[in-house]
């Protein structure tokens, strides 16, 4: 039973701190002021506890986009159709979505993933990995089975391994799924205790009587289904979605295989937040990118302990905030592998405590 | 009398408004929600307010890092010494430094230009736009004469011309000149009446005492000097200095060039305060980075009208910040430019006004 994700819940180990203070050490040494490229430094340094390496370069990026469809839209908790999800899905292989555009501006490829859209209709350049045709409705009972949101978990982890095989050493994450805004506030309220009505967005195509309706679908599906808060597994089976399982999934994947993963916006940060619940040691794998204009971004990055690089007011998801995190990263270690030394610098001992220090 | 400078207050233009209009009906046509890009399709927009297009794309980067030195340094407000000055402005064309190596990452051209850096002995590749040998103590008088502060701004504006000549289609400004957070705040106090310790920042370097002085330094300095807030460039002439004064000339000239231009830190950020103060058209052209570490920096900005892109608490200054922004404006014009409309993305248009709501 869940061998693949008990395995990978065990294999998982804290970054190299060792490795950390020889990257810091080598930046401080840099010719700049100690601590003047602030979170670009912080940036190298937990790269080089990720790989183990105090050098790094990237080689190949990938976004995962985890797509599924949640029961619970017919609620009306959104104001696009459920049809959506299958539409962009397949329009994510066509190149024509702001995920797509922003991957290619930025070298990145994308593995789209069915993970449970309602439509036997997909492109054949979308991976199969379909666990059902979407969770069922959460204000009337669970989403789906555990052995489901095991299977979701194990789905990621699995494509996550796939990735790494071929080499991908910088990994996005994104998602698709008309509702999952619904799931993923219900799967955050349920984890962290706080109340529906400070976590929800309104977004800008609900009416109020429409938003209304939204919180007290995800309300009700909380009292309902009674997730257990200290069992990130139940919180998704009975309120999440397959799309944030297997997400959580990736997170859990690329901290055993030791590679930097990246959220986009909120929905991908509370699968991280799942991830870390099972298992804490994640966050060491874990980068920010934007901060999303959804009003519980900033809450859920606080409970990862992570701040964003990014503030541009996004609210696409699709993992579109990706490729642009991925070009700090790639400036952040390009720098800290190209900037001078003191030494280099011509700048003489008599100075160099003082230029340390700003 | 103040030829270039008057006749480019006079050339100034506000941004084509209807370019920009007919720029956001085409984004609000591609295929995501309404607005989900959130800034970046501010970016866009505003990018084809300057230069009356609707599809932008950028051809040859550049950054221009204002050197000079600051007779101020004799009050002691810097742990680092005057020499530095000339030293790290010979490093930028060595390559070595920050904003070398993340404008190298970034494809993208450094203008090192002395304004009034206190040597002789610095390297043929630095543009030599030499006003002084530095500016005069402002704790005892002013920083220059009047004519000196308009020559530097003409500089700037000179300098600007020059790059577009050659194709340049988005400039950064950046500076080097040990004491300029002095200046700088010396200026912002100045311009906006707001109080030096609210604005001053202590910089990892300094002991308290040292901060106190620093302070201290400013409030004499304005004390002294009793600056015009009415008037920028008498500001300038009495608590400025040469570098300030020449990327407000740069902000000037890009404005009349109706080129885009990139704010790194706090220090270039008030020297566009400057500009803005002279002719507030100034602000149509105007791109920020990130939000600066010193504690002025958001001030600033709020002063700008504008918001930072990053946040990543860089205090190096050089101009390093623009290297990022200039990739998240670059995405931003490909996004746009390569998206797929609704037309495209197979929704049909039942849904169209719905997906456009979000």
């Amino acid at each position: 039973m869940n061998n693949i994700l008990d395995k990978t819940i065990r294999e998982i180990k804290s970054a190299d701190r060792e490795v950390m203070k020889q990257s810091k050490e080598k930046i401080d040494n840099l010719t700049k002021p100690i601590g003047s490229l602030g979170e670009m430094e912080n940036i190298a340094i937990k790269f080089s506890g990720i790989t183990g390496r105090v050098e790094n370069n990237i080689h190949k990026k990938n976004i995962i986009i985890m797509c599924a469809d949640n029961g619970v839209v017919e609620e009306e908790v959104s104001a696009c159709p459920k049809s959506l999800t299958a539409t962009v899905t397949n329009n994510f292989t066509r190149g024509i979505t702001g995920v797509c555009v922003l991957g290619a501006f930025s070298d990145s490829s994308l593995t789209v993933v069915d993970i449970g859209v309602d439509s036997d209709e997909l492109s054949s350049k979308v991976l199969d990995r379909k666990i059902s045709y979407g969770t069922k409705n959460i204000a009337k009972g669970p989403a789906m089975t555990r052995a489901d949101a095991v299977s979701a978990i194990e789905t990621g982890i699995e494509v996550i391994e796939s990735l790494v095989s071929e080499g991908v050493d910088l990994i996005g994450t994104g998602e698709m799924g008309i509702g999952n805004t619904t799931t993923s506030i219900a799967v955050l309220a349920s984890l962290t205790g706080l109340s529906v009505d400070s976590l929800c967005g309104k977004g800008s195509g609900l009416t109020d009587s429409q938003f209304e309706k939204k919180k007290d679908v995800i309300k009700k599906a909380i009292s309902v289904n009674k997730p257990d808060k200290t069992d990130p597994i139940d919180v998704l089976m009975k309120v999440g979605g397959l799309d944030i399982a297997g997400l959580c999934g990736c997170f859990l994947g690329a901290a055993m295989k030791r590679v930097p993963i990246v959220i986009d916006g909120l929905i991908s940060s509370i699968a991280a937040l799942c991830a870390m619940r099972i298992n804490p040691k994640v966050c060491d794998y874990i980068f920010s990118s934007h901060l999303s204009a959804e009003p519980a971004a900033k809450c859920v990055l606080d409970e990862l302990g992570i701040s964003a690089m990014i503030d541009l007011k996004m609210r696409l998801g699709e993992g579109s905030g990706c490729p642009l995190a991925f070009n700090i990263i790639e400036a952040s270690l390009y720098t800290v592998n190209n900037m001078g030394t003191f030494d280099d610098a011509n700048i003489v001992n008599d100075f160099l405590i003082d230029m340390r220090c700003d």
